[in-house]
């Protein structure tokens, strides 16, 4: 079994040393991303979720799989008015579709920038 | 290999679009749990963690095995006082007895709702 | 497949009822670890990661592996200074030079005690 260490081209590379992805076997895990980098940096909750999402499914596809893979997301936010709760979740259900995977959700204190609302990490899984 | 995700019966469906549990082969991924919708939900970290690790027991043992399976919690808590702390620490010997998981505690901004104390999330295998 | 639980002679055992280490099959799962009960556990955040980040090297070692197994780390902080996270980046490379493991980093209201300053957990999988 290889452990095989990853960045994506399309994905930027934010500073921090680590990988976007680490793949041991069937095995893939995602590193927290956040809308850093991106047209939704200083965007709503909702907008950054749905480029961390389309992240998200894009090294999904460069896997080999889809996001039916991912089995389980960490979200950690700091936005946790009722509007916030329901731009995340609506756009969870439609990126997932009914192959939601097992999902946590917690406020933490601040991410890595003041303006960046959500950071969310993946652990996927391949059908060998 | 087979991913099978799962609600179960006697554990509230809360609304956020996530399953209870996510398996992928001899792996389970729990959701994080909280006391919200059951009797402790207004109760203090010792009741909601008992009720929390009474339910990840429930998936357990749904799934065949039981809570020697656990690898690892994370448990999110907004309540740090030395009371809450010595709560939740009898109330997982209690369930766990020696087979004690890998285990990581932080003190979050906050949960779902403000009365909630302790979100615990889980992870699984199962010796095939 | 076995399950191993284990904690090791070098390494603080501060209290809380968990295992260092999880083992299952060729995945191992770490405790969250502070620098509680060493020397640097009043240190800078810099001088409290390298005491984790040797910690989790020695873990590695134990089980006959290598931080190069280390495919995830959650680092959760309560510094998140500019120079805090310069000094944890550096260190992190120290560490692990071109095998960095994916990362997530969040900051938290509050670790176990008022002066620690970071947390770190780890997944490591093993080639068999």
């Amino acid at each position: 079994m290889e452990i095989v260490r990853k960045n994506y081209p399309e994905i930027p590379v934010t500073g921090s040393p680590h990988f976007h992805s680490v793949r041991a076997g069937n095995m893939l895990f995602l590193a927290g991303a956040t809308a850093k980098m991106t047209d939704a940096e200083f965007g709503n909750i909702g907008e950054q979720t749905d480029v961390i999402l389309k992240r998200i499914q894009h090294i999904m596809e460069a896997e080999g799989g889809t996001l039916d893979n991912v089995v389980k997301i960490t979200n950690f936010v700091t936005d946790v008015s009722a509007e916030a709760k329901k731009q995340t979740q609506e756009i969870r259900v439609r990126y997932f579709g009914e192959n939601l995977p097992a999902s946590t959700r917690v406020q933490v204190a601040g991410l890595d920038l003041p303006h960046l609302k959500i950071e969310i990490e993946a652990i996927a899984v391949f059908r060998e």
